[in-house]
């Protein structure tokens, strides 16, 4: 069968693999769609997670069941692989069904780091790692893994602010790819306001759909993070979906009293000065936070499906436009629009 | 009556003052004991809170009910007051009785911040700010108020774990001053080992509580927080009681996965070059979170009670070593020991 290759230090390649056959607890699953977004690029540049050797990329995926080799799913059905693995040996965290939580070194991630992803023909999932998705869902079926990072943050935001009454009047979404734009609907749901902040032109295709989602969108070229406050008002949740290392104290900067910031994106190194009195002084006297999230717990897939079946059909219809056949899967990694995704069965 | 009283851009000084007439709903409390710490010199240096015109300082207080002006409150009973105060009206945070949510503009803090404190020899205090002690927690019940410190940041932290299972193996306390040595044993009590860094001898009377309590000393002057995940292990929770803002910063540092931060220090201005993509992706990766707090409400305030009935009797005895009449407030002030106290009626 075909898949997607990437091997140590080298680039992405096509290659023939043998068919996996499902081991003991295994379910074979024929991949319908497997997306791409920005973490992918940066394991073909070397520059997140681990390649030992070779590996299959791709860590969004929705298929549907070739094989239940007697598990509970039936053949057909449409599912969806959560990403993380034990590396070896169960542990703790995967004994207690939370991987998401494993540090780095207790855990491998399906595409990303250590483990074979889903850009294939088929592969053998256990069936612990498989999650039932609605049929009608299935197009669209590979964004519930991003919508998951979402979910899970969103859980630890609204944990970390419980023991009171926290007023959720504005949200602010810091990124306009695929990850941010998701966000904005599931905001739009919970807050009278929701703010998007990129930098894009106000034409760009992904500014009408925050618009379109319900967000105000918000050009940082001309409004920082931290004026935000100023410019429009301070916020109560800001999710930091791109990964631009200054964002961790610009949230900050952006939250009202009681605030919180989800921080969800992975910088590289990046030094710079600053007012650490201010940022220090302004979490403690303003009973703000900020919360750091990875990955993604089966729970977290599952309040994802639900959300999947909520977004706004200009979303999905974006996001399920440029999809390309598993043998053009460089057109998917090099194209420049919002979402793209192959399909190794078209 | 006499009152230890600051005037704008002045120095603090003992004025007779009438005796105050408890209002409708008040308590009229005869003060015993009135603590003395950082917030109180920063206060008098200006550089915390606003002195409109003239103020009572104070705010870590114990008394005795004097009148109880038709309350539930019984004459001679032993009450702790809390700090904040609706700033006129009441607004929704003090409606909801969430006093320590109120952002800065919506409260004024008793002897820190727009209204009168406690180093007086008789207060008025709405029965609804005051709360029951045992008496023969009395002699040591200005310690209620830093321990409701710890109470409400330990609520909090405990909150934005709530959602896994955090493994609470390791704490530290970054801090040898009164908040920092008192948080010492009730860390004690709930983690396997504790650590408290600071920056004196190891032979210094501070270093020695914190040793009693059961707490690893670090000397900061050989280790730098973010040096202790290596010199000794990463950290499940730390406690920053200092203010020195760049321990925001070294205490995200210091964390274990899934670890949390709980800053309560009040830092200055301090420009510092930071390495923001390794702050950053250290907190997503590690799901790890800074959380802010600041003042504590009245359940924090009854958990701290009981934390003082707990207290190991070093700790109890240091901290009620020094205490002076009320016309020496100015040695209380000026002492360089852990703790001093100044009380109305000796």
């Amino acid at each position: 069968m075909d898949a997607v290759v990437l091997e140590e230090n080298g680039s992405p390649r096509l290659v023939d693999r043998p068919r996996p056959e499902p081991g003991p607890g295994e379910v074979l699953v024929r991949i319908d769609r497997v997306g791409v977004d920005g973490t992918d690029r940066e394991v073909v540049a070397g520059a997140h997670g681990e390649v030992a050797g070779s590996m299959v990329l791709g860590h969004e995926a929705v298929g549907s069941v070739a094989d239940p080799n007697g598990s509970a799913f039936e053949t057909g059905e449409t599912v969806v692989p959560t990403v993380r693995r034990p590396p070896g040996d169960y542990n703790d965290y995967f004994r207690r069904g939370e991987p998401d939580m494993a540090p780095m070194d207790a855990t491998v991630e399906c595409g990303i780091d250590g483990a074979d992803g889903f850009m294939a023909e088929f592969v053998a999932v256990p069936s612990e790692f498989l999650l039932r998705l609605p049929e009608r869902l299935a197009p669209a079926g590979f964004l519930v893994e991003p919508l998951s990072i979402t979910a899970k943050a969103l859980e630890l935001v609204a944990a970390s602010r419980e023991p009171f009454t926290w007023e959720r009047e504005r949200a602010l979404v810091l990124g306009t790819g695929s990850l941010g734009l998701l966000t904005v609907p599931v905001l739009e749901d919970r807050f009278e306001e929701v703010y998007c902040l990129g930098r894009r032109d106000r034409d760009d295709p992904a500014v009408e759909l925050a618009r379109e989602a319900g967000a105000t969108y918000v050009d940082s070229r001309e409004t920082a993070v931290d004026e935000i406050p100023d410019a429009h008002a301070p916020m109560d949740l800001v999710v930091e979906a791109t990964g631009h290392a200054p964002h961790a104290v610009g949230a900050a900067a952006a939250l009202a009293p009681n605030g919180v910031a989800a921080l969800l994106g992975v910088p590289g190194d990046h030094e710079a000065s600053v007012e650490l009195g201010q940022l220090h002084r302004e979490l403690v006297v303003g009973n703000r936070a900020l919360i750091g999230s990875v990955n993604a717990g089966y729970s977290h897939f599952e309040r994802a499906v639900e959300w999947l079946d909520a977004l706004p059909p200009s979303i999905v219809d974006a996001f399920t436009e440029h999809v390309y056949p598993l043998d053009r899967f460089d057109e998917a990694l090099d194209s420049d629009v919002i979402k793209t995704a192959v399909e190794p069965h078209p």
